[in-house]
């Protein structure tokens, strides 16, 4: 299918995560996407596994894009990314406050290039303030944003990281939405404009609903990890771990007659919902106890007629198998010319009843060098001399066998 | 300001978490959101510290909307449903599958009353398949989509669940996105059409960059859970805790110099970026101990001073008062006339260099009725009707001082 974003153009200068996911679920969507990168690459090539010159990290946050490398430090350079911009209808960048502007491409040079364009930065911190000159690295803004509070280990103290780069991904979409939002406005008004987004202002806002709701009413505040003191809801059974919830009377009476214990939904301890709240802990116990008596299969069939909400503990590799994954073709095999059989999960959001599914994988550097300047306008002589003179870059697969497909 | 989606109206039935917070960022940036309750209202409003008849979790997922609540299970509640369809640009539901239907709101009930609406369904598995049928706790998805493996104890092998509802609310914010790019669709082509989100489906998708990259070339696959062996970035020091993380040789001399071991930089065991992987436990141990010496702001300032990326981790009661939170405005407490000073993190993105400020807090239970019904045609007497015949409900504060602002 076509996305629902196509005919956008995005011009994208952004490295690492936070960016590079963010226009990779615009490209999803349709938008075409030309990833601008220094002579030695996003940084992200040389980190994960490599498979014949593309590195799994580069390859999950930059499919359904094209690569233009070269050095943007040199005039011809500057100039050929400034002949894109005024082709493009979106602008993004994720460098530190102030490096673009050194670079030549502030907004104001970009807006005055294009109008009407949606200039789109991310920065960890915001333009002004006291750590807006930071590196910034994902657990930075987990410590700042209560993140790490949040995941606090409830036996030590010990503050702990959501072990995912959670507040990179977090605010790719955050700033996927915004770029949308003001690609929606521009439709209507013609004008382009400013999307501004901090790691930390996204993090604090996601957080925010439950993980820090009793702070709202100020004067009445209550400590937020006082609603947190439940332990996880993992079961370990006989042969695996699983998690089951049961909230309402119905729900636990479902639970009760799964684990065989009819007992249980006439023990006053736990009649009613707030009896069940004050006697958590032996609860707690009594299911804990129960559940590790059944093998996950059956228990698991038995919750489910129940109508208790439930689901075993899958690891990474076993979620491929799961019969839901399969039944949403969430993994369909890419074959590639140059890689090979590649599993990537299709885009989530289905428009239409048509799932997206991949077409074109990341990108190696510089690919699309020799296309995009033609698109431009640049004859073969002009190309083969920005190659010759270090201007252009490029790194193809590190084996001549096959092409892509 | 007046958001980039000013203009937009959208008919919210969802309830909870997912849908409400996807609505409320559309209401965020500009779109008139309609919440439709039943009869009991937003289970929400049941959950989370109470004042004066708000709750704090549902004040959180609802700022920005009006309130219409109503029995749509009586043919007068549905029909005044169906005529607000027919006003609206996007339609949200996040029943379980086949709910909507009974109710008589299927989209193509909908979308014969409205040809051009986006009609929007999340689900925690999609329409179809072993799981779709069941109830979805956000810790039945953490299960089924690698989140708790990932969060994996390292030295237990215990899998845990990220102590938010990061299911819930990353599926938010795919729909709002989702949402975003069919209206940018809409108004390029005319067309409406369907958006389908399954949080499955997104978070598995969210997980995939990095998390589960290892994965990505079938035959060559790695065990993601090597990757993950390092611990977290949570270091001890005198006074508190704080992270702090050096990748590149210029970082790594940074830390040495700012601990006062300049002495490090020079060990062979540590000198290149590889040696320091090889020995990752001892230069941990070392790293560790080191900050343990020092109170946190010396160190950090310390650690700022020589570019190392650092930061306090902070309590969620604690971020308030940090500078960078303060500089970015995060916090500006809001005055309610009823609910008194309330506290909320405004929208995170900034457009146009102007953050909005939140300017309605979340409804109380119908609210709106008699306005809305009044902007789509009905007369007093039938509103006071609707109200004797139990169509419509509504549910003031619970004081009587003061009226909200």
């Amino acid at each position: 299918m076509t996305g629902p974003l196509s005919g956008v153009r995005v011009l994208d200068l952004t490295t690492m995560v936070s960016g590079p996911i963010a226009t990779m679920l615009l490209a999803d969507q349709g938008a075409e996407v030309i990833k601008v990168e220094a002579p030695g690459g996003d940084y992200m090539r040389r980190v994960g596994v490599k498979h014949r010159g593309m590195s799994t990290s580069f390859l999950t946050c930059n499919r359904g894009k094209r690569s233009l490398c070269l050095d943007i430090k040199r005039p011809e350079g500057l100039e050929i990314v400034k002949q894109l911009a005024s082709t493009v209808d979106v602008f993004v960048q994720n460098f530190r406050p102030g490096a673009i502007q050194r670079m030549g491409l502030s907004r104001e040079t970009v807006s005055d290039i294009r109008p009407d364009i949606i200039y789109a930065s991310i920065s960890g911190f915001g333009d002004t303030g006291p750590c807006s000159h930071q590196r910034v690295y994902d657990p930075v803004i987990q410590a700042l944003s209560g993140m790490a509070d949040v995941q606090m280990d409830q036996h030590s103290g010990l503050p702990r990281m959501v072990r995912t780069i959670i507040c990179d991904k977090t605010s790719a979409l955050a700033t996927a939405q915004s770029i949308t939002a003001a690609l929606f406005r521009r439709e209507r008004t013609g004008k382009g404009g400013h999307v501004g987004v901090a790691m930390l202002d996204v993090m604090i806002g996601f957080l925010w609903p439950e993980a820090m709701a009793s702070l709202s009413f100020i004067g009445k505040e209550e400590d937020p990890a006082h609603s947190q003191r439940s332990p996880d809801l993992v079961f370990k059974s006989q042969d695996g771990y699983l998690t089951a919830g049961a909230i309402s009377d119905l729900e636990w009476e479902g639970m009760c007659r799964a684990l065989d214990r009819t007992d249980l939904i006439e023990d006053p301890r736990f009649k009613t919902a707030a009896e069940r709240a004050h006697n958590s802990a032996e609860r707690r116990q009594i299911t804990s106890d129960e559940i590790s008596n059944w093998p996950s299969a059956e228990l698991l069939a038995r919750f489910d007629t129940e109508g208790v909400a439930a689901a075993p503990i899958l690891n990474r590799t076993g979620i491929m198998d799961h019969p839901q994954v399969i039944e949403n073709r969430i993994f369909q095999p890419i074959e590639d010319g140059v890689l090979g059989p590649v599993r990537m999960p299709r885009p989530a959001t289905i428009f239409d009843d048509q799932a997206t599914s991949i077409s074109t994988l990341a990108p190696f550097k510089g690919d699309d060098n020799t296309a995009i300047l033609t698109e431009i306008g640049y004859q073969p002589e002009q190309i083969t001399q920005l190659n010759n003179a270090n201007v252009l870059f490029d790194s193809p697969p590190t084996t001549d066998q096959g092409s892509r497909s």
